[in-house]
Parts: C-alpha cells; sequence; structure tokens
C-alpha cells in the first residue's frame, strides 16, 4: 500500500465519487487524503447555499446519508418541507429538516465571513470527519447545461426538470474569475502527493469543473503524479445520474471509450469495470480492469485499494502504456 | 356598533397586541379592519427574514399560535432546531420546523421581489386569514436597546438576553429614512377611516415605531379621528414583556399614568383595566375603565367592543374629556 507520508487527491462529485471517497477513507490516514468536491452544482435556495455534491460527501462519510435515496441524511424528517408545500412554496429541491439545518448553519457561518472551506471544514467537524474535504472553490462556479429548451442551472435540470431536457452544451459560469480554494491548492502542490484519483462522477459536470479552474489542469501535470480515473459507465450505462445520457445526447460514445477520450492525455490510468473487459479500448493510458460497482462498504474499500496499487505502478518519467490484466 | 362601511386601524406589536387583534376581527369584516404591525423586532437570522410581531399576529389570527410559549405554533416539532444544536449553532433564538417553513417562503418571496407587505399578504392568505395584516413598513427599521452594557438589537436584548441588562434608552435604527407600507399609508388616508386603536402593546418598543415612522403622527391627527390605547400596564406590572422594566429603568411612573404621559396628546381615550380604577390618574384624554386581561377569547372580543364603542362616544371637534365610568 502507499507510503504512509505519501498524499492522495480525490476530485469527486456526488454519490459515486462519495462512495470511493469513502473506500479511500478507510484506507488513508486523515493526513493523507484531501477530497475535493465539485461545487458547480451549489445554488441559492429560499436564501440557503445548497451545496450538493459536498453535503452528499459529507453525509456519506459522516455515516448519516441515506443510501436509498442517494441524497439527504437517513432518518430525516419532513415538517418544514410539508409545510412548505401547503404555504405554496417551490417545493421541487426537497430539505429534510436536519438536512435544513446544515444548511442554516452554513449560511451562518458564511455570513459570518467564514469562506465555504471553513463552513464546509466546521460542519465535517460536527458530524466527525477527520479526512479533509473541501470543496474546490471558494468562489460561485454554476453549471449550466444548455438544452434545447434553453439553459438551465444544473439542479434544475437535474433535479426540477430530471435530466428530461435534450443536452446541446454545458458551461460553468463564474470559472474563469474562480481561484481553485486555498486547501486544494496546497494539496495539488504539496511535495508527498503521490497520486490524484478522479472519483466515478460525472466527467462533465462533476469532474470538468474542478479539472477546468483556472490553473488546475497545468497543476495536475506538473505534480507529475499519477492520474487514475474511475470509469463511470459500466456496460454502456452509468450507474446513478446522467452521465450516459449527456454523452449520448452529445454525440459521444457511451462507453469506456468515451470517458477515456474526454479525459485524454491528462490520464495514466483509466480503472475500467471488470464486466467491460471485451469492449473493445483504444487509449493513451494504461487501463486496470476490476470491480468498480460499490454496493457495500467492502466494494469501497477495495476499489480504493485497486486504484492506489494503480498509482504505485505507475513509473515517473517512463511511459507505462497499455493495457494491465 | 361602529358601522360597517366605516373602518378601524389597529396599531399593533406582538402577544397582546395579537389578542385584541384577533378580538377586533371577530366584531369587524376584513374590509374593515388594517392591522398594522411593528417591524422594529426585525432581524436577519440564518439568512431568514425574521418578524417576530407579524409572526405572533399571523399564527394567533390564523389560529395556529402556541398559546403556552407565547410565540411560535402549536404542534411544533425541533428536527431542524435540534440540529443546529448539535452543529454547535447559536440557537438562542427558536425556530420550530413549521415556523422555519413561514421564514423560508418569506426568503423566497422577497428574493423574488416581494415587499415585505406583498410577502405578508401571501403568507397570511395561506393560513386563511382574510383581514389585513401588514407590516408598518416595506422598509427595514431595527430597534436598538441602548444598555448600560452596550447597544443591542430588540431581539438580543429580548431572547438572548431575556431583557436582564438595565436600559438606558432605545432608538430605531433606519427610522428617518423609512416609510409606512403603502397599505399602512391608504388606511390612514381613507375618507371612511373612524377610528385608530392601539393594542396593548409595549410603547416604547412596539406601538412607537409605527407612530414615530415618518409622516405617521402628523397623518394620524389629520385623520381627526378619535385614538384609543389600551394600556398594557395593569396593576403596576406588564402582562408580558419588559414594558414595565423598561417605564422603571426609564425614569418613568410603571403605571398608568406613565402609558398616558408617554402617548401624550395623542390620545382621545385611555382604557386601564378597571382594577386599576382606584390609581390616581391625571390625564388631558379621556380614560375608560374595564377588563383588559384577555385569557379568552370571549375577553379579546369584549375588548374589542368596548374599544370600538369609546370610538362612538368621540364628538367630532368637540373636546370631550374627562373620566367615562
Amino acid at each position: 500500500m502507499i507510503d504512509s507520508d505519501k498524499k492522495v487527491i480525490a476530485l469527486c462529485g456526488g454519490v459515486g465519487g462519495a462512495k470511493l471517497a469513502l473506500g479511500l477513507s478507510r484506507v488513508l490516514s486523515p493526513g493523507q487524503l484531501t477530497i475535493v468536491v465539485n461545487t458547480g452544482d451549489d445554488f441559492d435556495h429560499f436564501g440557503l447555499p445548497i451545496c450538493p455534491d459536498l453535503d452528499t460527501v459529507m453525509y456519506t462519510l459522516g455515516g448519516v446519508s441515506n443510501k436509498t435515496q442517494g441524497w439527504g441524511r437517513e432518518g430525516e424528517s419532513w415538517h418544514a418541507f410539508e409545510t412548505l408545500k401547503e404555504l405554496g412554496a417551490e417545493t421541487w429541491f426537497q430539505l429534510g429538516d436536519k438536512d435544513l439545518a446544515v444548511h442554516l448553519q452554513r449560511r451562518a457561518l458564511l455570513d459570518r465571513g467564514f469562506s465555504l472551506s471553513a463552513a464546509t471544514s466546521s460542519l465535517c467537524s460536527h458530524f466527525g470527519i477527520a479526512h479533509t474535504v473541501i470543496p474546490m472553490s471558494d468562489n460561485r462556479v454554476s453549471t449550466i447545461i444548455e438544452t434545447a429548451e434553453g439553459d438551465l442551472p444544473f439542479q434544475h435540470y437535474f433535479v426540477r426538470e430530471q435530466c428530461r431536457p435534450t443536452i446541446t452544451g454545458y458551461r460553468f459560469d463564474g470559472i474563469e474569475s474562480a481561484a481553485p480554494s486555498p486547501g486544494f491548492t496546497r494539496a495539488l502542490e504539496d511535495k508527498d502527493l503521490a497520486a490524484i484519483i478522479i472519483c466515478p462522477s460525472n466527467p462533465f459536470v462533476s469532474v470538468s469543473p474542478v479539472i477546468e479552474l483556472p490553473g488546475v489542469r497545468d497543476s495536475i501535470r506538473a505534480s507529475g503524479v499519477p492520474v487514475i480515473a474511475v470509469s463511470p459507465i459500466v456496460g454502456g450505462k452509468a450507474i446513478k445520474g446522467p452521465a450516459a445520457k449527456m454523452f449520448a445526447e452529445l454525440n459521444l460514445p457511451v462507453s469506456n471509450q468515451g470517458v477515456a477520450d474526454f479525459y485524454g492525455d491528462l490520464l495514466h490510468t483509466l480503472v475500467v469495470d471488470q464486466g467491460d473487459r471485451d469492449e473493445p479500448l483504444n487509449t493513451g493510458c494504461q487501463v486496470h480492469y476490476c470491480n468498480t460497482v460499490m454496493k457495500t462498504l467492502d466494494e469501497k474499500v477495495a476499489l480504493a485499494r485497486e486504484c492506489l496499487h494503480q498509482s504505485l505502478l505507475f513509473t515517473p518519467g517512463g511511459s507505462a502504456k497499455g493495457n494491465s490484466h
């Protein structure tokens, strides 16, 4: 396994990313792992700062996530939300009572001058999370889904419209003037950084905002560490979310090939589900096959170990290419 | 009773005011009554617009108020609030889950461009309130309590500090540039206006902000209608809240005399609890004695009728002075 003084960055979106992040947190010590979370889905609702991916990661690592519904907290009640319905409020974005409290406290912390990083750190500490969970940026970046029906902020597309409209493109409003969060920059520049793991999140809207932040792609390259991505496409489908639909509507192959092409020469290794071993793949990076479907904690930990193991196979300065297994 | 084409304004703060407002709403038709509510206690908390007096009036008239605790809603749950405690949030201002929903919807309405008047109207309609309940102003006015320990926004003094600090003065920040709400102005200028009733609320911090809004005192005088105030002091004490403590600390008599002096020549009639009949009173206005302690709905309705009846005794252009009963 990876040396105890070596460090790892995980780039991560929501549910799928959070699963691997949880696995990594069981394998790496708190000082070794920085989980950098997409905030392109963030928006304000009822005056509250909604950070869907940050909360999914926080609730998952804090052991309070609702695994059935894939968002929010387990053992949740809905009294505020039911009352909002009675009041004729917008209720397409559901917030449970406990979940609401997290949003209220984030609002209070931000109003008190906390950065989103500092607010996240404060909240995570209350959930007993020792590993570093940070937003990709403390500046607001807004993922906009361009559809045949017009532009939609990501959560409007994803939750309100249930991913129904056909995608014609996407963009990240505000990204040019956003900076990577200080913790993200520090982690990228850390001399002990040994690997960057791209979790099996939506490449377009979960990972891309993180990578496209000014300077990040260059910093990743400059770090010289292996970049290992876990493909979110298994058997031509996404485990969760609209990734497969987006690949298709953007006229890209709905396959591991599509994922490899999307990340291009940023990747050293693409980790592909073992069930897709027969899919023809033409990549400029290594491909590693293993189980990538993480239903149990053991599967999450196993995939984390596979990713870390792949990073050790990378030869600095070398050109290790081709498929393993 | 008052003619059905005649109109009445009630100026009102929190609990005591809301009780009389409820009584008036059982006696007057929706078109006859405009309840103008103090908003000097309003502040932002967790990013939400907190309007304590507006909500007390709304919950009271909507039949959902918690009569035991004197604020908030009955049948309330506290899941968000309990979670806020766990998160180490500021929890001196309690918000139940259903109460929270009202605040979230008010935030959403204001963010959508609604004035506070329009947001209040929308919320009230959902509580089935047909009578007009409006904020004194759509602009933020902040009652500041000046104490030996420094300035405190009203709710910090009232709730967080439990009225403990000794008062040296008070002021209404922002009042010079605030305007009476359009509905308040319309009601004051209505040619059918027949009476202005000052509910038994705290004269300093519940009624004074309403009266001291630019132009209001002049408009009240110009209307020529009788102004009937119900004294909030009974037996040398306030039924609820810090009124008595404030009178004492401001070196004013803690008595109906103190109330009469405070309102001065604005008043045509001071309604005093019958138990205080023996208190010597030297006023420039009429004094009417009756039961002013409103424990039951019947008592609220009875006091409303007494106030309206007193307004009928006023002789326009005349100088009806002296004590009745």
